[in-house]
């Protein structure tokens, strides 16, 4: 299907992406480059990538197919050191798990050349980093949601489309304010609240300890979210910040009126509004893709 | 160890309490009394009770030792429709999963018999509810916080945490204060958070539908407790009120500080902010014994 893919990042999502596409043989050769030299040595030793690229940009030399799996904040430098090298022939496409902002930097920095690029966020991930946990697996059975530009080509949406449903992937379009705003109500948010949760108790000093000693299952699953990476969590929260903070004045409002019920005593409004919560969360099915 | 149980409240935790003590050899003979006439027919058909008293005042004549095990909301009442037949050589206890608001109730009802008051928070439980999900093992290997109040006689303290150990269980003592601070920050707190994130999405009416249909492991786990029973946690919301308002300011507090990074691109800040979050939570170990 391709002739030469152009990986830029080989950490554990463009790992798993090169070794998903030699899998399903959807690739005839990689060219692999990664910021740390050491991480591009070790995915060509490891045979994720077939050669070690020595820039970003000749990456992408002579690549009918290029990935982009950084972190979202590197999107628009690396955009900006393979600029010289896109051509309207390529396919480039991303791997954010935010997207309004990587379409902000592709329109800036590829200006003409917008219409090759397919903003992409596949819903998969592990607790792990690294190429050493790279997974042709990754992708499998997972759902991955493209956000077109306006000058988005057709035949690249669906050469892209197609490329993901050839890895075993359930696709679906939605536009990117769509999907950042339900990122965020669903994900982003959630790990604020837990962070802030956790914060919260350590700003009460030798009584944390005490409290943390006495928590339980409840607490477990609640504030597991906490521990994920702060750097990668810095740049999703920033790099989602307008409709982060969008949902967080939604979940302000309705803590507010939780919070005037306890404080009256006021039983039956309170019981409404733990019942609305409630319902909706026992009715809740996690879709089986995303698991 | 004793003659007479009279129980009051034949649920999910007065009748495993029952059952174990009857397991354990602890008890002659049980005089049990619910709210609902089935409830206490059903656990006397179960063997979960020797005898249906008529009243709560019933359950309490003959019995050395009294367990409350109605909802905190119900403390009150309750020790207002038994007090004529309290006497000093009761051993009295409770097992609500709040503190102050009994010992306030306590102190209201019982007057000069308050010494015999012990009261208990046994860190045990189920999703389900009802005598037929009784178990004699519920109580097994958990912690039993027990929160002594200035009057309790020294001789009733021996005597439950006895009990309580010959159950399996591990007792440790403090403040009915420290108590409800900590269950405030660990649990409650916690409870109203995912309320609060779920009525937040709700609020957003037709959007709400497409976000859950995104939401994956993270959020199923972090909203799980947004499922508890609406009853249950209005109740434990508003005895716990002051205790847990005071926990949702230091919650708010670190919460504005995560917004502010993350409304002015603060990454260093916001890296620190998480990264303490991340580093508690992953410290962190459950108590083997609250499983």
């Amino acid at each position: 299907m391709f002739e030469q893919l152009g990986l830029i990042g080989c950490g554990l999502m463009g790992g798993s992406f090169a070794l998903a596409m030699k899998r399903a043989g959807l690739v005839k050769r990689i060219v692999g480059y990664s910021k740390s030299p050491s991480t591009t040595e070790k995915a060509r030793e490891m045979g994720v990538i077939d050669v070690e690229a020595p820039s970003a940009l000749l990456a992408v030399s002579g690549a009918d197919l290029v990935m982009l799996a950084v972190p979202v904040s590197a999107t628009e430098s690396t955009l900006k050191a393979i600029r010289h090298l896109v051509n309207p022939s390529m396919l480039l496409m991303d791997m954010g798990s935010t997207k309004r902002d990587v379409i902000d930097a592709v329109r800036r920095v590829l200006k003409h050349d917008v219409g090759s690029f397919v903003p992409c966020h596949p819903i998969a991930g592990r607790e792990v980093s690294g190429v050493e946990n790279a997974d042709p697996m990754l992708f499998t059975g997972k759902q991955i949601i493209i956000t077109p530009m306006e000058r988005t080509q057709t035949a690249k949406l669906e050469k892209a489309t197609e490329m993901w449903q050839a890895l075993g992937c359930s696709v679906s379009q939605m536009s990117a304010e769509a999907h950042d705003a339900a990122f965020a109500a669903v994900s982003h948010l959630p790990h604020m609240l837990a962070f802030a949760m956790m914060n919260g108790i350590a700003s009460q000093q030798e009584q944390a300890a005490v409290f943390l000693s006495l928590a339980g299952p409840g607490f477990r699953d609640f504030s597991r979210i906490a521990a994920s990476d702060p750097q990668v969590w810095r740049d999703v929260l920033i790099a989602n910040r307008e409709e982060l903070i969008a949902q967080l004045h939604h979940f302000q409002h309705a803590l507010a009126k939780l919070e005037h019920a306890v404080t009256n005593s006021q039983a039956d409004d309170l019981e409404r509004l733990i019942n609305q919560a409630s319902h909706m969360r026992a009715s809740w099915r996690m879709n089986s893709l995303a698991k």
